[in-house]
């Protein structure tokens, strides 16, 4: 047989240590700051039923990964039809992979719903699987850092879950966030007053969508090329530069939204938002942003997109949808949410350098010579009684070869401890600052002292720490 | 269309705030002293190719979830038979989920063996699905954590997986764990001198792992029934019986191994391994089990299992498999493992209720009345800088009701805080404990120390805190 490849799955990825290490840090900032502002954690199974699923994410739903048929339930799908090419993938499975975090909060709101609180502000932070063809900050497993407010159709819950994500990325020391503002019930006022047919609504809203990259003139030309009359194209870039005249978003918003008729009641509940996102950490960061659509269909209110200078892509998006967590039930559910793409995250932290120090592995590799494996094994304990991390040198070796080890870049131990005749005979350890050179002898419940007295206070904050209460 | 089932699919389950809670509690604990001994964490994703996964579990790997072919894939696929009937699984998939942790090791030892440290040590905490049948502690979707010593044939690599076990388990107050151990080695010996022949020997292990539930006769008369001579299996109970009668584990193994030719090299590293076991976490806890043999075939040295009073399932197994890792590479890689069971634990810990306090949720519920909503986020904003959880009330409505929902069994605030016109004109809020009635008029940044003052010190402890190292 020959041998399998070893690498991961095309768009799916092994974590090492100094992985894991970055990735848990991203998710213990986003979960502190998510609990402060109220939110619960919920998790769900990576399988879900394609009954749950389907229907939910529109032409993307090829993106989703299904499960095959097992056992008697495959051979009595393949027994229905007799000729192999009319089997459909519907035929051959019933369960799939998770695809987003909100379709599965809708599952939990309709099957818990007495369970849970009147207004369920919940995180869900796991991973979701897409079969998109992989690229930068886009894989096929990935994780979403989910927040939504479900229960109350407020200003409130959108400010809350703003300012939430803005103090999150703040907490990760992502000081240029730009949230973009808009709401679903402008733009559609907006392509009613400009006269764009109610059948290119959509289509001319994915050509705005591009003002960013493309310009207004790319935008008027792709309107064009979509069936949008000149006077209307014009009518709407018109109105989308009114709103740029203004730094304050507010008044940004004003100037857009004058004599809107329809579009009052979506301007009038961005005008509440943008009032109330002044007292909270979103203050300064917000824009209305007149052209910004957002994909999903299923956005009612307000929609947002988060933007770091220099970064063609969004770090976090979301909106209030209000007709799709009620979709399971039988009463709709207004709701509110966020989601923050963890990858996208620590593409920017990793290009900015932006994590402190944290060190994976042993503080101390213990190695030994000359004395029995109960010498050894006794000194790991008491030196783990002190709180090091404490890796013992396995085989027997040579000194030399134990210590080239330990400072070796797979392993980086910033000290190693020596237990020989001697130290053994006094009870003692002698450690060694591997980076330094220095070393002492010191009786083996003072090591930890020791080591603690030469590691930065940041490496040492930098170290995992109890976290009992999760 | 009719409505889906909104239940989680069988086998699998959702977990509300409070399991993520005691679920993350445990986790957390493993983590910590796995860390203590030197393990470093990894990731995998949740699928792997089928050519990675097929021929490592026996008749286990129907078990295997598979992932059904895509787009054109699967209409080739389709399309090279032309009877529907002649299609089989391995035709239409050609990945799966990670049906455990210990060959996606395997695999990445093979794929960044330069990177790693010669002595690998990791720890992985991740789910693992399996379609077997649901049962007490059984699910399809669970989580295993593993901690696997990669590199070193020896005894100490052994001794410190073991304690580091026996460590997590009393971490998580779990006081009456009993470590099984045996030897493979071993084992084949008794069978050989005992008289077994070759081609029985799995199916009279299979027998002989029963000692515990169906005693020396039931054994005796299963054996029978799979074809052992009754003079074979008479030796081999009589050899049982003999280590059955010390209590040192040590002197148990001697009477067991006593003339036992072949199996005196098994023999002499199990008392080497017991001999370094008595200077560990895990003294005392350990005994010698002739009759354990776990059923993984990949085991070739000291197999172990740990057992709880009163379950008639084990909470941690593994053992020496000096011949996996290798598998995927060019060379044999010794290795010695152990899986944690985080369900049967979370079974266990539920029955004898041994969480500490672990409060989800808000601190604080935010009331409020006849104030704008400006002034409720800047209130939320002062007791959040306080280091509180505050959930504010979303939408208007009477003051008894808002309390009533922060007191409420889904809730479960210990603390309301009120803000009306008379607070916020003096920047303060009314901070209220639900639990005893009790309440104060503060300034907003006091109210953090106000609550503080009134919580038990082992809830406090309970809560979340940083854990910036991870």
């Amino acid at each position: 047989m020959s041998r399998p490849s070893t690498k991961p799955r095309s768009g799916m990825r092994d974590f090492l240590p100094r992985d894991v290490a970055r990735r848990a840090y991203v998710v213990s900032v986003l979960r502190q700051v998510y609990e402060r502002y109220g939110f619960v954690p919920l998790e769900t199974p990576a399988v879900e039923s394609l009954a749950v699923l389907s229907g939910k994410y529109g032409e993307d739903e090829r993106l989703i990964y299904r499960l095959l048929l097992r056992g008697e339930a495959l051979a009595r799908a393949l027994g229905r039809r007799a000729d192999a090419a009319a089997l459909s993938a519907d035929d051959l499975s019933e369960e799939a992979l998770r695809y987003d975090l909100t379709v599965p909060l809708a599952r939990v709101v309709a099957q818990y719903g007495a369970k849970l609180p009147r207004y369920f502000k919940r995180y869900q932070i796991q991973p979701v699987w897409r079969a998109d063809r992989p690229g930068k900050g886009r894989f096929r497993e990935f994780y979403q850092c989910d927040i939504d407010a479900v229960g109350s159709p407020g200003r409130l819950c959108e400010a809350e879950v703003l300012s939430a994500v803005a103090e999150a990325l703040a907490a990760l020391r992502l000081d240029d966030v730009a949230i973009h503002l808009n709401h679903r019930g402008l733009l559609r006022a907006v392509l009613a007053a400009a006269g764009v047919p109610e059948a290119l609504g959509t289509s001319a809203l994915t050509a705005l969508d591009k003002l960013d990259k493309i310009g207004p003139e790319g935008v008027r030309a792709e309107l064009d090329a979509r069936g949008v009359a000149p006077e209307a194209a014009a009518r709407l870039l018109d109105r989308v530069a009114r709103a740029e005249g203004a730094e304050d978003p507010r008044a940004s918003l004003a100037a857009f939204a004058a004599d809107l008729g329809e579009g009052a009641a979506a301007a009038g509940e961005l005008a509440d938002l943008l009032d109330l996102l002044a007292v909270t950490k979103a203050a300064g960061r917000v824009r209305f942003d007149p052209a910004l659509a957002r994909g999903l269909g299923y956005y009612t209110g307000a929609i947002f997109e988060v933007r770091l200078t220099g970064y063609g892509f969004s770090v976090a998006g979301g909106g209030r949808y209000d007709g799709l967590v009620g979709i399971f039930g039988k009463q709709d559910v207004p709701a509110v949410g966020c989601s923050i793409g963890l990858e996208r995250i620590l593409v920017v932290l990793d290009e900015r350098d932006l994590y402190p120090p944290l060190r994976v592995g042993p503080d101390v590799v213990l190695c030994w010579f000359g004395v029995p494996g109960r010498t050894v094994l006794a000194a790991a304990a008491a030196l783990r009684a002190g709180g090091l991390r404490v890796e013992v040198y396995p085989d027997e070796a040579k000194l030399k070869k134990q210590l080239a080890y330990a400072a070796s870049e797979a392993v980086g131990a910033p000290f190693a401890a020596i237990v020989g005749p001697d130290e053994a005979a006094a009870g003692a350890v002698t450690v060694k600052d591997l980076a330094r050179g220095e070393q002492a002898t010191v009786p083996q419940a003072e090591a930890a002292a020791w080591v603690a007295a030469r590691t930065e206070p940041s490496e040492a904050a930098g170290r995992a720490r109890p976290e009992p209460g999760r």
